[in-house]
């Protein structure tokens, strides 16, 4: 299916839409729902208008644009989000957006036409970097979250989601749920360092892991580094540490896809020579299997409980996230495995690490995403970067898949 | 050696220093050279001019009276601190000093006469808690600070030690070396829970634990919790927690009475999903004995190396402080177990976790110390106990060593 990804013209709007809100270090800064926001919407709809495509906008800001197929047909939806974190960069979810509309384009310059209309889309307040949750767009759209509720979730400046969206003029008249996908594809980058590493041109994610975020507050006794023998002690930070070893040996045992992380840690009084009266620290799980995402959960949590009480201080435990895994549809990513092969790119299958759009959609169309490689592994900061060559391609694949998907309608006297 | 203790005096003149920078709920602010000190200074002065002794101060501030001896001999002193920490509390460094009021006063009172003078003393800055380092009084005093380079400290207000002691008028005209004691006893609470745990009345202590604090630095690279596989991270919190946990090890394989203690613990960046680029730990350990200590260094040291390179990470490794084991005299400690065996008195002998006044004394002369137990082991804090009998009992058996040591002049037409 000849279509001509272009790929200067990709570069040149992901150039473009990363001027707004730029950072003087590089990157950007277009929180949800912000000016910058409002900014970077205004100038991607209007690459939509000028493509003559139909755009529609819902209550809660997600926009989309759709290309209309022979027949009548929900969309093959391309999307992704334009917002970012404080510190983001310029690719990660732009990418998804903008390598869509490319799709879109360049098969209205090849003159092809689809069973299936091809839609491209962004949704509001992915990152949750001003708003929790994260996904929110995406979430309303699909049922997962409630509308009226996110719309009164405050964000980190006092201002409500309703608030916002009026604010920027962002709220749209579409209800929720009009967006019905036929299929939903995610272009993504990598966000971590696994294609890099392996030398490989793509990803084709299979589903996105679940994640169990815990925060433990070990309370114990302060007392004398000195004056105190050890069998005297009740040492909130030694069992703090040995938690977070514990996490680690989790991880080692189960073996990947398993990871743990204790990225907060934090001691009371905090001087040299005091036994800690409190430690908190945070355990972040994912596995992309439940049961086992759950059996490493049982193991942290009375690991943790042992180890407290045989110092002799209390836990107390506070589940800050919990999302259960999401397994992508087989058939597409068997389609997205079958495209690479044929434009032969070197890929593996692979989980997805972190949290996406396309898990919102998962339960109610076929929905997956291709990764390209993140140099360094590096996202979320202003040092995030994926090659050109890697951005095209990803675009290339994104085309094959949806032109597959949407079913391209063969010019007279020609056959499949 | 019949001495009447005056238990309520003692109580009465504690309770009268401890309002000086008394704290709203408790304990007390006497930080060394304030205002508060200096007001301290002259209250116990007083009650050692009422006395009739002969008061000396030297050039950073030390002050002892000496009661005169029969025999022109260095003196026998008691000795200890008047300053506080920030959240001091009403007996640290204060009972050995009124303790050794009230010995010689009730020497006075039953008209005793020893062959060696006695003296009470206090000594500038024990706490550090205004002017690192700490026993900077008694350590110029007995050569082991320079005083000119003492003098030159600056304290956590900006202001110098030399210009804290004139501010407050505390530098007096006896040079450094101009106390040159017989031998230095010194009273104490423990600050610690040995002695109320094993319901002993009275420590007899054998020396000073060594003191060893090493800070961590580890280096490492930040990444995202869910993208980056465990074998990709470089994860200095991981690290950090490794090292915490071996010092724990090493504190239960030497034994007691080796201790161990990780009282600070930071993460960079300390946010849950992010694996720490950098993490930051203290490492406190003390044992009685030089080589003990180095052998607990070494396998620290080579641990945290070994933990920080299987992780791809970089360690830095910097020396707070570092101090040799002290021990005291065997003999006076001997005389004080003897004392306290024939005042009836629980016992036993432990080592100093703390650093004391004494320490500075025990290359020059006989030392030891004496400690009483400390509710529920709490020091340095507002609510520091120590109950009244346990007071008394130290303050008795202060006076029954001084007493022997001192060589009491038997009155006449008696026998020893």
């Amino acid at each position: 299916m000849n279509v001509h990804i272009n790929t200067e013209r990709l570069l040149s709007r992901i150039d473009q839409l990363g001027r707004i809100g730029a950072l003087p270090g590089g990157g950007c800064k277009r929180l949800a729902l912000s000016a910058e926001d409002a900014e970077g919407r205004a100038l991607v709809t209007g690459w939509f208008r000028t493509l003559g495509l139909e755009i529609h906008t819902d209550v809660i800001g997600n926009t989309w644009a759709i290309r209309r197929g022979r027949k009548h047909l929900p969309p093959l939806v391309l999307g992704s989000h334009i917002d970012t974190v404080a510190t983001g960069g310029l690719y990660d979810g732009v990418l998804g957006v903008l390598g869509g509309l490319e799709v879109i384009e360049s098969v209205i310059d090849a003159g092809i036409d689809t069973e299936y209309p091809l839609a491209v889309a962004f949704f509001t307040n992915e990152e949750g970097a001003r708003f929790a949750p994260d996904m929110m767009g995406s979430g309303v759209s699909q049922g997962g979250l409630e509308l009226g509720e996110m719309l009164g979730k405050v964000g980190i400046d006092g201002k409500s989601v309703g608030d916002a969206l009026d604010a920027i003029g962002a709220r749209g008249s579409e209800p929720v749920g009009a967006l019905t996908p036929s299929a939903y594809l995610e272009l993504h980058i990598e966000q971590g360092p696994v294609l890099e590493s392996e030398c490989l041109e793509i990803g084709v994610v299979t589903g996105v892991q679940g994640i169990s975020w815990t925060e433990f507050t070990i309370s114990g006794r302060s007392s004398h580094a000195g004056t105190t023998p050890m069998a005297l002690r009740r040492d909130a930070g030694a069992v703090a540490a040995a938690i977070a070893t514990e996490a680690r040996a989790i991880a080692r045992d189960f073996g990947p896809p398993q990871v743990a992380t204790v990225g907060r840690m934090s001691f009371t009084p905090d001087l040299v020579n005091v036994v800690p009266e409190q430690a908190v620290l945070t355990v972040d799980l994912r596995h992309t299997d439940e049961a086992t995402l759950k059996a490493a959960e049982k193991r942290l949590f009375e690991t943790a409980e042992e180890l407290a009480s045989a110092e002799g201080c209390t836990l107390a435990r506070q589940t800050l996230a919990r999302f259960e895994p999401v397994a992508f549809d087989t058939d597409l990513v068997d389609q997205i495995v079958s495209g690479a092969v044929r434009l032969g790119l070197s890929h593996r299958k692979m989980p997805s690490g972190a949290g996406h759009d396309a898990q919102m959609f998962a339960p109610n169309c076929p929905s997956a995403m291709i990764f390209v490689p993140s140099q360094g592994g590096i996202s979320h900061n202003i040092h995030e970067f994926t090659a050109p060559e890697d951005l095209a391609n990803g675009v290339r694949l994104l085309a094959e898949v949806a032109l597959e998907r949407a079913c391209v309608v063969q010019p007279e006297g020609q056959t499949a």
